[in-house]
């Protein structure tokens, strides 16, 4: 097997971590503690500015990695070389193989701030080991398909194509970040590998280098069309848009109508005024029969952009989004954490929290189950995070529970006329419980949530915010324990 | 060889292009133009905001990159099953191997806007392939190694730990991402792969699931004293930080006193008023008679965060810098682009130029060298960017050149008492032409040119902007295609 495909198995990552996981993990060992079984968390506290949901993405890396965790012979040599752990942990890892039980929401499903979307229950030297790896994965495949989601709201079902490969961080950045775009909603994207790798469909153009490299704007588009008269999108902005560009494209589909093909002119903008560009573009296309052209633009787009070109009536109907799509340019982080909520004191789970000075970290205890209520209408009302071994009853009506962040007052969700699980097996004994998703069925999960969600949520400016509550028995032990700081 | 050697080594990137990269050359293939030999620049337009330099890196993975760079069956069988590739030209590629020539400044190395970083000399077919790798690679080490330098001079010489892989864009945006970290100054990072794969020193503390996870916070602390006593930093904000976690810290470091350890004690901040807190925690640890206590600070830092720490008289003496570091948060993407400049016509180099509706989109025509311009004492005083061909003299006293936005004004730098050349040959015939030089060399360079470098490019807000001037030659020949597109 070759060297991208261990990379898409997520293979010999097991030092993907940072190291205080393995000298936490070497300090529990050798104070005999490895035996100890513990529930972590993965949530975020906010979602990027401005936005109103999530949509979850990444887990499949995660299992692909939890599949592929294996020290070898040079992980073990370096981790030797450092001069910090002994032969007996070195010997520990060199045996490992995962044996975590994990639950998660179902990639590509929405998620909110603080709802746990994985949860890992291992001994507590696997739970730390695995906690950075889950975090890479998970924070940065949300974000992007969570952008992504945005950049297509903007877009009104228009194709958008991710072409964001030389503006990512380093290779993964683009190729999972790809895979996360089409997850969000893009319906391809320029990268050969991610196509390669997750079966995203690819697709593109050509570049301003292509017509320099012709004597002049009109050879290279007669070549260009000759080459490929299926898929012939024009760059018309190399010398001059619209004194050159756009004329000698007209000027090569007239060609290609007269030589008796069935030609749906098609141009791409990647500069300039696009509002204005595309509008007399179309305008001399009409003008020359061509009705319906199918005009792409790109150049540093994003979504308040693409909103604000429709609002101008730029005749533009397809997106290329690049930079600000594979990096979340305006917010490049989501800032995912894993939290320990439970550790195992014989048969019983003892539920853990964390305090601390900002009480916006103060963690959630307890092992959980999170409820999503649905309308008669099948939308989304809000969810209710509850404890594990105390499930709300999934009942219809008004659901009652607390609030997250001040768990002593009481809230509810009413006209409930279904509820769902959310978090799901999906892996046990060393691996997967069922068999990995490929990206166009999550994407459309993605999709039929995204058009269940209630426009209010889907707003590109002050969304309403999502409701998520605790349920009444997670509510009561939060609050005891943040009253009583020795229970934490 | 295992699947992170591999990565590490570049291998199987054949397909990390742009589609139309591919569409592009199978196109040039079949209008019988393989064997057009071209000139690419990389360079960028503009630095991130406020700042006055950027440290050039990603040059060595690219070189790894190109040294592999074999398209295999599994890449091949993909394209062919896209069915827009004829099997002609996928047997062209079955066959490839790089042949291109390279020169670029030295990785390490300060570089500004409009200056040619890289130069690819090549076929079209193979210029144009290796654009997207190029970019991804510079892009993402240059704007990574240019933020590190930025924490690094706010934290005024003091150790600058990175930890950002958790909130990396995947797995290679935090190990590429601790490299370039590395190499724009960062003492340490978090990552132990990126100790594995480039040696860069790895450091850490421990987490508050490590607190959590024992009865109280003080066994706690007592545990990884007795498993880390050289390397014991405690983070002493699980619970409550002035309250529970610094009186517990010092009681551990007085009993490791009392058991005749010379310890420093060491402590890190996570959350709440860092400035009030190091203070008070200082104060109580100076009181525990801990005169020269290691306090970390950590907690979504950036460069104007430390300054105005340090503005404040925190007694911090130590930084962790994650997310805000590893994703360049305020400016997440360098818009390096990689242009043609010339097409090789029997022996002849015919100068290329893009002109396009955006002025600032402008290229410099022609094959380039550039030289940077010293004074008595060494200190850079600008850049002169010049044609291949026509070199400006090596001189000391005044060079002339032009201004690279106006052309056809005329510019000068003054007091040069030494002159270098600053694009050097790294690849040629398939191979580099130099040994791969390790991180702690890139580091040693960027931290002599940035010592070089007068403080006034180095402010955190409005640097100076250091002069790159055209030479009279290669801003004589903008300057006349400018006015004459049709030259262009």
């Amino acid at each position: 097997m070759s060297g991208p495909a261990a990379w898409f198995r997520r293979e010999g990552l097991a030092l993907l971590t940072d190291f205080y996981e393995l000298t936490m993990m070497a300090g529990q060992w050798r104070e005999g503690r490895m035996d100890r079984r513990v529930s972590f968390d993965y949530f975020f506290r906010a979602l990027p500015p401005h936005t109103g949901f999530a949509v979850s993405a990444g887990l499949g890396l995660f299992l692909d990695y939890l599949e592929n965790l294996r020290f070898d012979d040079s992980d073990l040599d370096y981790l030797r070389s450092l001069g910090v752990f002994d032969d007996d942990f070195l010997a520990y890892l060199r045996d490992f193989t995962p044996q975590c039980t994990v639950r998660a929401v179902p990639e590509g499903s929405l998620v909110f701030p603080f709802e746990p979307a994985v949860q890992v229950e291992a001994s507590i030297l696997e739970a730390q080991l695995l906690e950075t790896a889950l975090l890479n994965f998970m924070n940065y495949s949300t974000l992007i398909a969570t952008k992504a989601a945005r950049v297509c709201l903007a877009a009104e079902g228009e194709p958008v194509m991710e072409f964001g490969l030389r503006r990512a961080h380093g290779p993964d950045g683009g190729v999972t970040g790809s895979r996360a775009a089409h997850i969000g909603g893009c319906t391809s994207t320029s990268n050969v590998l991610a196509g390669k790798a997750y079966g995203v469909p690819v697709s593109g153009t050509h570049a301003h280098s292509w017509v320099m490299s012709f004597p002049t704007e009109l050879e290279a588009f007669r070549a260009f069309a000759r080459q490929y008269p299926e898929r012939c999108v024009l760059l018309v902005d190399t010398y001059d848009t619209i004194k050159s560009g756009v004329p000698n494209a007209i000027r090569v589909f007239q060609e290609m109508r007269e030589r008796g093909m069935n030609v749906r002119p098609a141009i791409r903008l990647d500069s300039g005024d696009l509002a204005k560009l595309s509008k007399l573009a179309h305008k001399m296309m009409a003008g020359a029969g061509f009705d319906d052209p199918l005009i792409i633009a790109s150049n540093d787009l994003d979504e308040d952009l693409i909103a604000d070109l429709k609002r101008q009536g730029a005749k533009i109907n397809g997106w290329g989004v690049g930079t600000h799509l594979i990096t979340a340019f305006d917010c490049p982080a989501l800032g995912g954490v894993y939290k320990l909520t439970a550790i195992q004191s014989g048969n019983e789970w003892q539920a853990r929290m964390k305090l601390s000075s900002n009480a916006e970290k103060a963690t959630d205890p307890g092992r959980k189950q999170m409820l999503r209520c649905f309308d008669a209408e099948d939308r989304p009302l809000g969810d209710i995070i509850s404890l594990e071994e105390h499930p709300p009853h999934r009942t219809r009506g008004t659901l009652a529970g607390r609030l997250q962040k001040n768990p002593h007052l009481p809230a509810h969700i009413e006209g409930v006329a279904r509820v769902g699980t959310m978090l799901r097996p999906v892996f046990a004994d060393g691996r997967r419980t069922a068999a990995p998703e490929p990206v166009d069925r999550l994407r459309a999960r993605a999709q039929a949530e995204l058009a269940a969600l209630p426009e209010e949520y889907k707003r590109l400016r002050n969304p309403e915010i999502y409701r998520v509550l605790l349920s009444e028995e997670l509510g009561r032990m939060k609050d005891r324990m943040m009253t009583h700081p020795e229970l934490a």
